[in-house]
């Protein structure tokens, strides 16, 4: 199909089309003349999964390129798909930022993490330390039973990997990783709307 | 304190802080000359919160005003707070959205929420509609699981609600929709990482 019709099919503008092109988001077509290139099913997928990341995961272009390129790469191992997901949407630690206390959370829940995951590790340090510094204490436990709530959902998503085709297996890790996050939270917010109704009637 | 002394005990620059009271994010000093102002320790205390909103919390100043806006107003009851809290956070809804999906979702849980609500069922709705549109099939029944784990938190959450004191409800509420989203993520990252090592060991 031409762009206009790509632009149809997706219901996105030929000039986003076209800054996706630029940008290296989406692959060229194949070039029929020197102004025109034919698109394909593989274009309508590649545009509706840019939305996805860009509209609803809240990428920037430039992470969600990163992401996409990790889709498109070779993987051996879970770990590293997972570990390359989570880079590619976890901001880069501040140098030197001391991550001991998140080290010794997780040493203390038994849990086993990548040794290359300092910036992880840095992402929970920058949340406990962000709470404190607003001056808000979570109440005894509260940290703990997080931890364990989120062990509970990492674990049926880790047992769901797909294991039958490696392509299928990375679009879960790296897609799982990026969209599930705003819908996590979304739950999480209509869940205290009715924990509230339950508790106080209004 | 004077400005610079302020600067100093926050490890925030002097610029910042001005900035900060342009933009409304910090109430005025005491004037103590045409060019001199006073500060205390509630200045303190809002710039550390500042830095945690903007910082941490990853919002925009209009937004972080908006919720600072919240912590000093008036409340007349849990549900006012968490909505507003919620509403300060969650994008405004595209006008038109249909959240018919998301509502059918809500009722089949039996949760009862707030019927203002738009945004954050919509935020939902549009959750849901990024996966698919990424082609990303969640499991059967992981839908519902995650609900449950969500329904978990929120009501350990609701019920640590302070009642002795609204000024301490209003900070937890709005803090706590806020702060402890990235908490949340960063949880669910290094627990999946674990997941994975004891999964595939690698």
């Amino acid at each position: 199909m031409r762009i206009s019709q790509l632009a149809e099919t997706t219901g996105v503008p030929v000039a986003t089309i076209k800054y996706y092109l630029r940008e290296g988001l989406l692959p060229e077509g194949e070039r029929t003349s020197a102004t025109q290139a034919q698109y394909g099913d593989d274009h309508v997928r590649r545009i509706r999964l840019v939305r996805a990341l860009v509209g609803v995961g809240g990428l920037s272009v430039a992470t969600a390129r990163s992401v996409l390129e990790q889709l498109d790469a070779e993987h051996d191992s879970v770990a590293e798909m997972l570990g390359v997901a989570q880079g590619a949407v976890t901001p880069t630690a501040v140098d030197g930022l001391d991550v001991g206390r998140a080290r010794a959370l997780v040493d203390g829940w038994g849990w086993t993490i990548d040794p290359g995951s300092h910036d992880v590790l840095a992402a929970l340090e920058v949340a406990i330390s962000g709470l404190e510094a607003a001056g808000f204490d979570l109440p005894d436990g509260r940290l703990d039973g997080y931890a364990e709530v989120m062990a509970t959902v990492a674990e049926a998503e880790i047992a769901g990997i797909p294991v039958d085709s490696v392509d299928a297996a990375v679009q879960y890790v790296v897609l799982g990783t990026v969209l599930v996050e705003p819908l996590l939270l979304a739950l999480r917010r209509l869940a205290q709307q009715d924990a509230s109704w339950r508790r106080f009637g209004v």
